[in-house]
């Protein structure tokens, strides 16, 4: 069993590629942006444990402005780690260094390691499991701690987590003597099967394993709800709830409102839900490695839950950018279909870190069932939701990711968020995309190779004690869909490739050389299996992924959103002020058709210095009368359509929209696109 | 000043039609219908003061069960009291004088007239005005006190309520010893005011006033909001709430955020909402009439707020059917355009007592401004979201009015609802509606009477002490446009109509015998001016209103509804599963297009005995594909429309839509239709 947290060291990226280009400006840029922010803003300092001036502001509850600082600090120091590993930088050695100092201080005689309940409210440890995100702290703390021991090769962190591990695994559980919580916001459960996986630890599986099975449980403790009983304990009405729960009891909004097994659609908090079920799929990736059996009805009704969970989400409460979760109130799922593009429609919030969530549910499913349609979403997410959150120079964030910037919301970002937990978030996820790209190992009677995402980049992995095998891909993805490979080894090994076909592709693709009749090509399910047979006559062959001419999406038409948005490969498109400057209504009103002829023009933008594919097309500013069609006039606008992730780079007024009205009577084609007709 | 809860009396409905037919139904069925729902739920007896096991009914918070059992009775003695005017019934007066008497025996000592507070908490009186309803209460009793008055011509009722109204106005004030409270649920400003017109109290309308100033005041009690401190008082938590807030300090719910003068989007539970305009238009109305100055900036002030939260309201949060309040959680508004128009699409609620009260609303705004848009809109609400919530039958009910069902939501009705607030205010609306058809009086040199809505019905009116003028006018309406006025009075008086001419008319009319080039006729703000020397010429005379063809009506685009209705004259559509018999999925996908054929079928259902317009077209059911634009298939399904409010009376599955997707690439007429052509 491996992560992506743990393979990405085997990979090299090599020539430059957007992918390659943002990662490189995390590395130089980036983590010492953030460095910086952790510093002035006290949460550099906090695991001194000294009192800090904004403990005192008691405006926000039942979660204070700091409640999630440790978690910050923790995916700080992970990201710092990941990146280390690649090109060592004294300055950030030194700081993960002091912090991991500061953090084995502030554990407790016990083992208790959290800012909040050692400094605020010392004596409330454990009382709010719901709310206070204690166990998500810990999490984070446990995957700082795994990624460290890997860089570090030291227990320096590992020791201190595994004695809180051990602290919190004494008290929750089902035998006597122990209280039936798990975390409101969950995040430890993946965590801990990480930290099992690389350490071994079988409490730390258990641990988990008890949080996922226990969630949700209607009589877990003396026969009641343990969020029910948790608050009794605490003296508090039910009906005193914190802002994100619309109503009382609003459990779904943690995903507890019903046992996992027997959720049927994603609800809540979007990042509490994709934490959760990547722990799921990771439960389910262990009992398939044999590392941990599940048994078979286990397995079944885990895969179930995740099958019809992952099923509700894409088909019906996903954005076409890979965002998920409309609703501001608790920055989750709405209704099925429910997906207003801004503020002024409904809302939108597809936060980023929900869609760096995705991928690492996305990555999981891809070990538990070999579809590209995991791959598409994972891609659709990276291109689109999480790279446009970080700007070109990696130095400014957002949070939320509207499709339609509004009057309340324009489309900008910002520096640093009180609750921070987006941009370390991103750090981490681009210190390991490595990881993502592929999995691979032995097995197929030789090796095989898994190709998820195209860039320019190289992994070398040991079949056997004396043999490797390296596999390099080079390609000007996203842009073009051609890409060369280069497998080489040791010693020969009957290597077998699964090349991803995006489903926008329609299963249209060249391979060069072509193949003989012997070694004939198939897709299956998303992949193009290239066989030993051909692998071994063509170590060194080219894909080229075909139908990368831009087209239109729709959202399903049960979203009401009669609008069209514009796709070219894996990148999703908007229209922006700056490129479109009389615009006044952030393109509210901007009508297209889907035969507006587009044109592609290659763009370097010299301030950014970005390089991207530009779309132009026309359309029309409706009117909006009072009788009659709001007919098409008869001169068209001009239109010049970005990728979505590039949008707020360049100055402007904040207008930005993805989907726009679809002025013709028919409609694009309906977002996801899972159809394989390979 | 008159109110049609006074006038009414003096009009007489002469033939059947649509508008007559169902207040016939109302007197000799529905009140005894609700009588008995009375009696049955233990609402009758309420007044007795003894303990009812309902009371021990804790799940509830805060408002329990029988918190508006007193508002329940109330309504339906003023209801009573309208129709005994016009038919003596000895059974519906005994049970009147019967309910009196309990009432009378239920006041306090100090005046004090409450169940809830006299029996189940005795202690905790005026200590939530937010959310217990104590003072909505009031309201409805003050306004039974003023119809049982005005048909016993005693003060049975009236006396009780003066001294309850004194108790009330001597603790809510700005004076030394008064609380700076004001209700949760408007509804009293509206009674008292007229209360304060019927009975010269110039206690009551200074309590009104001052309930209708000091609303949403930030600093009201000791530089609190008054709110905040009553909630301090109550020693509960402002994240302590009802699950009609959405988040802590939702006062807005009930439109208490900001003055009333400050308010510039219609906001909150929508009933609240329009009670609370109605109050102030009326504020105006008795500035204007002389009887209660405002003074010119402060009148200005009240209009402004009024104007602005009217349009806001229309243009931007009403469906097509004159309903209001997208959303269940607070029984009210949404944001601008959000209307969906189901539960599955994101929430419809449009409340029966939300249009009855747009009705009140817009009758006042008849007054303050003689506009024919009010009386449109007036009329929507009557025709469709009114009228649809009565069976025909008279016995069966609709509370929340979708204008599409769903697997949660069917289109169905019900015999009775435990908050059973609009079953008794649908009576009373009908009792008092020959109020609304017409205002009238002396005046314009003579005499002068504004027709706001069209049926078959006779007034009469003094003109000075010995002079009587009246206007008959008898047609088919809604089904034709054709009225014949009958203008007669005892001695000569120049009397001038007004008579209105609905947008979607568009100014289209003849009128008979035709005017002279002296007596020319103009529209203005949507009323057509008979003059004097018409009138006394033509005494006889008949108006037809064109354009009654049946026309394709579209919500505003920013609603991202891309749908049609039919509408045919005042008449709003729907098709049902009844006559559309393999509907499966809600009419959601059924596709309609503008130039779809239309033809009308004149039907009398003989199950009901209702007599009415279908109307028949054609269309498709669209197909959700993955790719491509779900082409029209070759052969199209037929389709059978019904008035919406006919709805839900002949059986069938409970599915129906108004808004079906329109598969054509130009829009209907947008609503609301305001455009005056004539």
């Amino acid at each position: 069993m491996s992560h992506p947290q743990v393979t990405f060291k085997d990979t090299t990226f090599t020539r430059k590629t957007l992918l390659s280009a943002r990662r490189a400006t995390v590395s130089s840029k980036t983590l010492q942006t953030q460095l910086d922010q952790l510093k002035s803003t006290g949460r550099y300092d906090c695991f001194k444990l000294k009192w800090h001036p904004i403990y005192d502001d008691k405006s926000m509850w039942p979660v204070p402005f700091h409640l999630f600082w440790d978690s910050d600090v923790a995916k700080w120091i992970e990201g710092a780690c990941y990146f280390l590993s690649e090109s060592y930088d004294a300055g950030l050695d030194a700081a993960v260094q002091e912090l991991v100092e500061m953090i084995r201080g502030a554990q407790q005689e016990d083992g208790y390691l959290n800012v909040h309940y050692t400094v605020v409210e010392p004596t409330k440890r454990w009382s709010n499991l719901r709310d206070m995100h204690e166990l998500y702290n810990a999490g984070h703390l446990i995957e700082a701690a795994v990624a460290h021991y890997l860089y570090y090769k030291n227990d320096q962190l590992k020791a201190p987590v595994e004695k809180y591990i051990s602290l919190i695994r004494k008290r929750f559980g089902t035998a006597d003597g122990q209280v039936r919580g798990y975390p409101g916001h969950p995040e430890i459960e993946l965590a801990l099967l990480r930290y099992a996986t690389v350490t071994g630890s079988s409490e730390a599986y258990e641990l988990a394993h008890y949080f996922l099975t226990e969630r949700g449980n209607p009589e877990g403790q003396d026969g009641k709800h343990y969020y029910d009983w948790e608050t009794e304990q605490r003296g508090e009405s039910r009906w005193m709830r914190p802002d994100a729960f619309p109503t009382n009891r609003t459990y779904w909004n943690c995903q507890a409102h019903l046992p996992i097994t027997e959720q049927t659609a994603v609800e809540g908090h979007s990042v509490r839900a994709m934490y959760l079920l990547t722990a799921v799929a990771d439960l389910v990736c262990l009992s398939d490695s044999g590392d941990k059996p599940l048994g078979e009805k286990a397995r079944k009704s885990w895969t179930n839950a995740l099958d019809q969970l992952w099923n509700n989400m894409v088909d019906k409460r996903m954005y076409v950018t890979g965002g998920i979760g409309a609703i501001k109130q608790w920055e989750g799922f709405g209704i099925d279909y429910f997906l207003p593009q801004g503020t002024d429609e409904g809302g939108c919030y597809a936060e980023t870190c929900a869609s760096i969530a995705v991928m690492m549910l996305a990555e999981r499913m891809l070990h538990v069932d070999l579809d590209g349609h995991y791959g598409d979403i994972l891609e659709l997410c990276l291109y689109n939701n999480v790279m446009t959150s970080m700007s070109t120079d990696g130095t400014k964030f957002t949070y939320v990711n509207q499709l339609a910037s509004s009057g309340k919301d324009k489309s900008e970002r910002s520096d640093w968020f009180w609750c921070a937990c987006c941009p370390p978030n991103l750090t981490r996820l681009y210190g390991s995309i490595g990881g993502y790209l592929w999995d691979y190992g032995p097995g197929d009677g030789g090796a095989y190779v898994n190709v998820h995402l195209y860039s320019s980049a190289q992994v070398s992995f040991a079949v056997g004690d004396e043999n490797s095998v390296t596999l390099h891909q080079e390609s000007n993805w996203p842009w073009e869909g051609k890409i060369r490979f280069r497998l080489s080894s040791t010693n020969p090994v009957d290597t077998t490739l699964r090349l991803r076909v995006p489903a926008w592709a329609q299963g249209s693709y060249e391979i060069s050389p072509e193949t003989s009749e012997q070694t004939s090509l198939k897709i299956e399910k998303g992949y193009l299996i290239i066989s030993p047979a051909y692998t071994s006559k063509n170590p060194e062959f080219s894909l080229e992924i075909k139908n990368f001419a831009p087209r239109y999406l729709s959202p399903h038409p049960y979203s009401m959103q009669h609008v069209l948005a514009l796709a070219r490969g894996p990148i999703v498109y908007c229209v922006e002020d700056v490129d479109n400057d009389w615009e006044t209504n952030h393109f509210k009103d901007v009508t297209i058709t889907t035969d507006s002829r587009i044109t592609e023009e290659r763009k370097e933008d010299a301030e950014t210095g970005e390089s991207y594919i530009a779309l132009h097309s026309n359309g029309w500013t409706r009117s909006v009368p009072n009788r009659g069609g709001g007919a098409r006039p008869s001169v068209d606008r001009d239109l010049t359509f970005v990728p979505y992730y590039f949008r707020s780079n360049r100055g402007g007024r904040g207008q930005m929209r993805v989907g726009l009205v679809n002025g013709s009577s028919v409609i694009g084609t309906v977002f996801p696109e899972r159809d394989y007709t390979g």
